[in-house]
């Protein structure tokens, strides 16, 4: 522990630079004049893993080159011990609104105590954080003490649309006894947390068709259904007034909380005041008996993402519109199916029969089958205890509202967990102008890769 | 009734030449750079009373010359006799999308025995038949056989903002026995209608508030109120399922149409199946117990015109939306009153106490209150006596759905009852590409007017 201790306080200079180097490529996935900087990402990445001492990296086509590379790196410490396998990503998000950015969003600036850069946390920083762990084994010890893979994508932040085939076509390459996730976020900078689920997602599109034009409400109204009325009762009957979702058979997979998670998460602390002051909403609603951290982490949603139709101009239009529309996604918990879900949406949707319109449900791509751990996993007590000496305070558990679809597909295609394991601070703007990262936090999360293979090895694994 | 026929027949020509002459002026009053042209066609119509044999005209500047003038015309042929003034007005509307027009909209036309140009119904068209059936008993008896005025404005087409201020300010040039509007339309081409009704008007917007920004529905959804749920529930609680309006009160004030009005609704020839083929819907849909035409003419509604909050583009976004919006209004008959019916639709909203989220109520200007006439109102029998000499079919009564403020000004201002005696075909395009009038159509209505106005100076008037 000293060790490891004086010797990333000693390499923070170097980490500051070299992280600096990394967040200046404009590794952009959404945009295909960024290619080739995605391209350079990629292979800065396969770079660092050569300098962190990995023996066998190699970069990956995606797509016979249309899509953006894998980065996959292995290093075989003893092949009797348990393998490990690290997942992050190089690319990052747009920068757009750029005007709303302090310092240019790739050219890394300094302040107070701060480094602003897209990326710098979601998932540059977090990535080499878990790089430099690895690194940090193998100068203070010759090796990792167990064997460690990488597998780092480039499509990330565009829904990670080739990962899956990857996954399936070189599970001999990615066969691990757990994923880590250095993409992901703690409590609070001064606190750790055990994410151990995230929630799926359905989506789909209801269309409400009326008369072959739009009308004249005054020479028509009255006399023909409107497709928004049509529509304002569809979606109406999809929750209560109280606050659940109305679908019959939605909740019916619902893996029920145990007494124990419940205690677990109420345990958490979760100042729900200031959740609500900062945006500006006076008090909680949802699905009724259950508690704002359990409704946005271990209970499904069924949530209206958009809706249109007619005018919408200044003042008045006196039209009667020929059709209406409405976006829809669920969030998903244990052991939801998206299909069975949209399913359903769509038999209850089709049950309401209301007259004089023509209804149809489109259901969209990308869907995420939801995501939990089991709570006694013994990877989750080793990091817990590696989190607590980390912040000097316990890591409570945590459940993610939102969806992170390659977490299934480790279930699902190699068959082993995914442990949210990434030291990304809640506030840092991800997705936003004026991200950033605290430095000081940069060689605690090193070391929290340090110990946590660490206490991997000394444990019975996680077979 | 020899005379008038051989009259018109042989001015056939000259009539179809003033008019094009009328419809090459590009009035539209909704565009500022055509205010010239608006201010010509002003002129023309001043011209053309005075070439009718109209003693007094006048051309009144509007809201000190910003508004479009109205033309006043004042013929006393003996000041013991009844007053009747013609309503009407000068301007049109734009010509979008002016390619679709099969010729240029202000260059007349003439195709298969139809004059093709906008306004060629709408209304110059229909007011220079009036015009011209005022010009013919002066050619033909020396005078007017009762008094006439002319009321022609050039704001109809922007919801006529001065009109009200003007009829107040001018009530004793205005002052007359009866209105007849030479805006409006008839049956069929081969059969006139007795309009005895138009609707009235009351809009509002419920705007919906949730959190101070657009979120995310994996980190939020499910946890705090969703404007766009809270606004479906507000919007399918204003009607019931069966299509009755849900808004407590919404009714009370509604005049109940008696047996023999219903009677009469239900003998005006109306092909339903036709008329729901042609708008591509396959069944009526309304209040429940009303037939479409009283639905369309004798009852209330409340449509909604717009809605919209959240992401409409392609796909899928993950967006809790921060606000969410409808547009609302409502078609209103006697004696239902504008700004009761606004009240009561606030009422109902604020009654509904949606959680979680703040929901404002606007109304809008522009709210008339609805119109009718009397069934037994000695005018009406004379004009149908007319349109069954001209058509050879008895003219039914008939109401129409949409809203004429004017109608209204003229009751509630002057005290006067404001007759529907327009000779538009219903099948003109009027507001569309390629509005034209049947050219045989005209003189029949100058003949209509001529008819009239001598069946009304038999009468006993309309005091």
């Amino acid at each position: 522990m000293a060790d490891v201790e004086r010797y990333v306080t000693g390499e923070r200079e170097r980490y500051l630079e070299e992280l600096q180097e990394f967040l200046r490529i404009p590794s952009i996935s959404a945009l295909p004049e960024h290619r080739p900087d995605v391209d350079r990402a990629a292979q800065w990445v396969a770079e660092a893993l050569r300098r962190a001492g990995v023996p066998r990296v190699e970069v990956f086509p995606l797509e016979g080159g249309k899509g953006h590379p894998v980065v996959y790196g292995e290093w075989t410490a003893d092949p009797a011990k348990p393998t490990y396998l690290i997942y992050g990503h190089y690319d990052v998000q747009p920068v757009d609104p750029v005007e709303l950015w302090t310092s240019p969003p790739f050219e890394p600036q300094e302040r107070e105590g701060r480094l602003y850069a897209r990326g710098a946390t979601d998932d540059k920083g977090c990535l080499f954080e878990a790089i430099k762990g690895v690194e940090a084994l193998g100068r203070l010890r010759g090796a990792p003490p167990v064997n460690v893979t990488f597998l780092v994508e480039g499509e990330e932040e565009i829904g990670s649309p080739n990962l899956a085939a990857f996954m399936r076509e070189h599970q001999d390459l990615l066969r691990c006894d757990l994923a880590l996730s250095a993409d992901g976020e703690m409590l609070s900078p001064d606190q750790g947390c055990l994410t151990i689920a995230s929630r799926g997602l359905a989506a789909c599109q209801i269309d409400v068709y009326g008369a072959n034009r739009d009308l004249h409400s005054g020479s028509f109204g009255g006399a023909v259904a409107n497709p928004l009325h049509a529509l304002a009762q569809i979606v109406a009957g999809l929750h209560t007034p109280d606050g659940k979702v109305a679908v019959p058979g939605f909740y019916e997979a619902v893996r029920p909380l145990s007494p124990e998670e419940r205690r677990d998460l109420a345990s958490t602390p979760f100042d729900e005041k200031a959740w609500l002051a900062a945006i500006g909403v006076a008090e909680p609603f949802g699905e009724p008996g259950y508690s704002t951290l359990e409704r946005l982490g271990a209970r499904p949603t069924l949530e209206i993402n958009g809706m249109w139709g007619g005018f919408q101009g200044e003042g008045t239009k006196t039209v009667l519109p020929a059709e209406a529309h409405t976006k829809i996604t669920c969030r998903l918990v244990p052991d939801q199916d998206p299909d069975r879900i949209l399913d359903q949406v769509e038999a209850h949707v089709r049950a309401q029969r209301v007259p004089g319109v023509r209804v149809e449900v489109r259901r969209f791509a990308g869907s995420a089958r939801p995501y939990a751990m089991p709570v006694d996993h013994p990877a989750l007590a080793a990091a817990a205890r590696v989190l607590e000496r980390l912040y000097g305070k316990p890591a409570p558990t945590a459940r993610m509202g939102g969806t992170v679809p390659v977490a299934e597909f480790f279930r699902s295609i190699l068959g082993t967990w995914f442990l949210y394991y990434s030291f990304g601070d809640p506030d840092t703007r991800v997705h936003a102008p004026d991200e950033f990262i605290r430095i000081d936090s940069i060689p605690r999360a090193v070391k929290g890769y340090y110990l946590l293979l660490e206490a991997l090895a000394g444990s019975a694994g996680a077979r």
